[in-house]
């Protein structure tokens, strides 16, 4: 008989994941509460930021985010496979862009309040149909979002490191990142689904942000792409209509920041894409059955490049 | 030189639709403010109802809008033949459709509340992605709406009097009106697209409501489709969970009534899809040389169908 496997779970919904592990009945795996047993880690990469010294006989961690950047620190250990969740945020950014861009250009907000007050007033308002969406990140969320957004008519400018169509040319067009600014003076909507890498911090700053014209302003991405400061500025010039955000460098987002009183933004606390246990639970099993076959896994950060 | 055809505008729009027809330039067609000269008419219903006997030369109607009730009456004439518009909203629609829908799922409204008061708190939610929509009516709004939806994870149930799948297959699965409640059970959300007509009429009542659970309701047909009295019912016993009304039986929805103040229902002013003048001129630009050319036209309205 061979020797089981060791699992640590290390996550703010830890006993939602035991319960659905357990389920699942994953042949040669246990769960353990000592650090020291465990080959593999199932974790909130900020939960083992803190802790990673304390497993010895470490081998593998699946985070339980996409979102990995706690774990990218120079002083941290990269002496182990590192794998995240990928392909499960698409469907739910979709809905967080499309469901904001339709409720702004459609005036919900409006009619709402004239609900309130009894009067029936309607007002003149643009489809979707025909306009530009700029989306910066041709990864499996971007790809998504232009799939689902091409379909409500809209046309989309995928921005990445390459230039280089995807394989599934799932873009109207692609751009280089260093013509953000030729598919920023097309744009109607931009949407940042970037991680956080040394490349793209502050790279929506007033010398990009100013080649729009009254576009709408995603950041479902990271919040260090984006320079808060400057964003304001962007608001006042109109450069950006209304920003959408739902990552900020700092989280939750002081009380005192301007954002939260401002008309022009929609602040949510970081659900555009929440990481459902149940999907997560399913990415890891897989890669459970990979690993325990000596199979290469699914979702591999590289520490190099940080996503 | 042949005698040019006469046209005379009756519109909330006309001098719109003036400058739009006279960018045209449409072979031998000239605009006329003398009703008895005029062997056309492009014409808002209601404002056609009222002076329809003016036209002595009538042959043929072009309906700015897709809702032709006003023309249907028994004691109005029926010698001429009717168009109306078609086709261009089935994305106005599902964008309404969407967004609500989203809004909905995704706490949009809980959010800005919680803007605010400053208040930094995620709350659990569900995708779009394996719900189900039944929608009632399978014409070009109803098809249209089900692909958009469906590219969302959303399955789809059709309802119209046949039963029988559309020519396009643009319905997961199709029901006839007369198993509406079988479908009911399985609905997540309910979007009534259906015309007036006898057969249409309060379809959506205590009875059929009652087989629903905890659904969203959508009403961007026509307001006679569903009975007020029985949706409030239908709301206080959580059969519909929020109901989404754009069209009423009398419009604008008095001040009155109930529907204004309650936190279950959003009003919106007929806007769910309006005719954009501009679509509204092409449809008759092609119609006009179709006409000219004696060929039949596109849109045609069946007086003893009533639509």
């Amino acid at each position: 008989m061979p020797q089981p496997n060791k699992i640590f779970l290390l996550s703010e919904h830890r006993d939602t994941y035991e319960t659905l592990l357990t389920e699942k009945k994953l042949p040669d795996l246990c769960i353990t509460d000592k650090p020291y047993e465990a080959q593999i880690i199932l974790a909130d990469p900020p939960l083992l930021s803190q802790r990673l010294d304390e497993f010895s006989q470490l081998e593998w961690v699946q985070s339980t985010f996409a979102g990995v950047n706690a774990l990218m620190s120079r002083d941290l250990r990269q002496d182990y496979t590192l794998t995240n969740v990928r392909g499960i945020f698409g469907p739910l950014i979709a809905e967080y862009v499309l469901g904001y861009s339709i409720a702004h250009y459609r005036h919900f907000h409006r009619y709402h309040q004239q609900q309130q007050n009894k009067q029936w007033q309607p007002h003149l308002y643009t489809s979707l149909r025909g306009k530009t969406m700029v989306i910066l990140g041709t990864g499996s969320i971007g790809c998504y979002l232009s799939t689902a957004v091409q379909s409500m008519g809209i046309n989309t400018i995928g921005i990445n490191s390459t230039g280089i169509p995807t394989a599934g040319a799932e873009f109207g067009q692609t751009f280089h990142i260093n013509e953000l600014t030729s598919a920023f003076k097309q744009a109607d909507i931009v949407v940042n689904t970037l991680p956080s890498t040394p490349h793209t911090h502050h790279l929506l700053n007033e010398s990009t942000l100013s080649h729009l014209e009254r576009a709408l302003l995603f950041n479902v991405g990271r919040g260090d792409v984006l320079n808060n400061e400057e964003l304001l500025l962007a608001l006042d010039n109109c450069w950006v209509e209304h920003a959408f955000l739902d990552v900020f460098e700092q989280e939750p987002l002081a009380e005192t920041h301007p954002f939260w009183s401002s008309p022009q933004v929609t602040i949510t606390p970081h659900i555009a894409a929440l990481s459902f246990p149940e999907q997560v639970s399913e990415i890891f099993a897989d890669n459970y059955l990979a690993w325990r076959d000596g199979f290469s896994l699914r979702h591999q950060v590289d520490f190099n490049k940080g996503y």
